[in-house]
């Protein structure tokens, strides 16, 4: 009643997204009010060209505009003998934001979470079992967040390589840069001393 | 490099909006991402039908989608004796969720402000004056923030509405309901006691 119609529309349309409240909604249709038209043009069609373009990776999974995203395409110079198996595109774009990594990715697009119904048959478990381990894979570094439910896949994951014969890793547990070790939690020390280095 | 240009497209876009930047950004795109089709272009719409269809109301300045807003139009039984001076739209829907006040509004659409050389004759003042003060209008009750280009705003309108002899009031200052008066600013308690109202 209060507001126009069109008004209300878009506050509903903003309310889709993680974290926006009435609040919030209302906030950004100010915001798109106070736009020029051609700006609000392009937001709307950058919309829907992401929706109509951005797919998965038929190899990794990953998001992409093509059929096959960079990184696993033929010409990408990348290290073909690893695989680092992570939960979503976020981290593939965390990890290539790093410039260090050279590898090949498998984005499994969620964790098995038996409370939340995700079995392993759920996530794209089986076509990095099935399709891409070859003779060319020599390792596998599973990038899962040190949750039950990553714990959880890392190991399902673990068993399903095991008869494979090739190298299983993970990421380390342990201090993050720039920690304090007076703030940390006793299971981020413990994971420190168990993942420790040995220098000498 | 890293982001398909799609992804980086709409980041972008959501990047216009007021306190985002790239990793709320980047969050809100993950969320596109996971809504399916039909919610997007119902998005995508929402955004083209608010800024084709939302204007502002010819009469007293609130967004609308029609030409003259519920509020103005002649049958919308209010009060036209009493004309509530606003800031923006904002404040016109916050008056009209108390479902209290009856009268009409005058939207500005901004605050005299030197500093951002904001001067009268930027805001929507002139129309108030000499469109809208006629014979029906028996008050006009000013509604902007106690802050330097409110109090400043008001001043400068309450002088134009002097020799119209009607009667102009302002909101008061005081305590806000629930407030701890150990917690309030010395300048809102001198306000709260300047404001008072007598019981007996």
């Amino acid at each position: 009643m209060i507001y126009p119609n069109e008004f209300k529309d878009l506050m509903d349309a903003f309310k889709n997204l993680p974290g926006i409240g009435d609040k919030s909604a209302e906030r950004y249709v100010y915001a798109i009010d106070s736009l020029d038209e051609e700006t609000v043009k392009k937001f709307a069609d950058s919309l829907l060209d992401f929706k109509k373009n951005i797919k998965k990776c038929s190899i990794c999974g990953h998001l992409t505009n093509q059929d096959v995203c960079p990184i696993c395409s033929l010409n990408s110079n990348r290290d073909n003998s690893t695989i680092c198996v992570v939960e979503d595109s976020k981290s593939v774009f965390m990890f290539e934001k790093t410039g260090k990594y050279n590898g090949l990715y498998h984005v499994l697009g969620g964790l098995i979470s038996p409370i939340d119904e995700v079995n392993p048959e759920d996530i794209n478990i089986s076509t990095l079992i099935n399709d891409r381990i070859n003779e060319d894979v020599k390792e596998v570094i599973i990038a899962l967040n040190p949750s039950v439910e990553g714990e959880m896949t890392s190991l399902y994951i673990q068993k399903l390589l095991e008869p494979k014969n090739i190298k299983v890793s993970r990421l380390s547990y342990g201090l993050p840069v720039g920690a304090d070790i007076e703030y940390l939690d006793p299971l981020t020390i413990i994971r420190a001393i168990d993942d420790r280095k040995f220098l000498s």
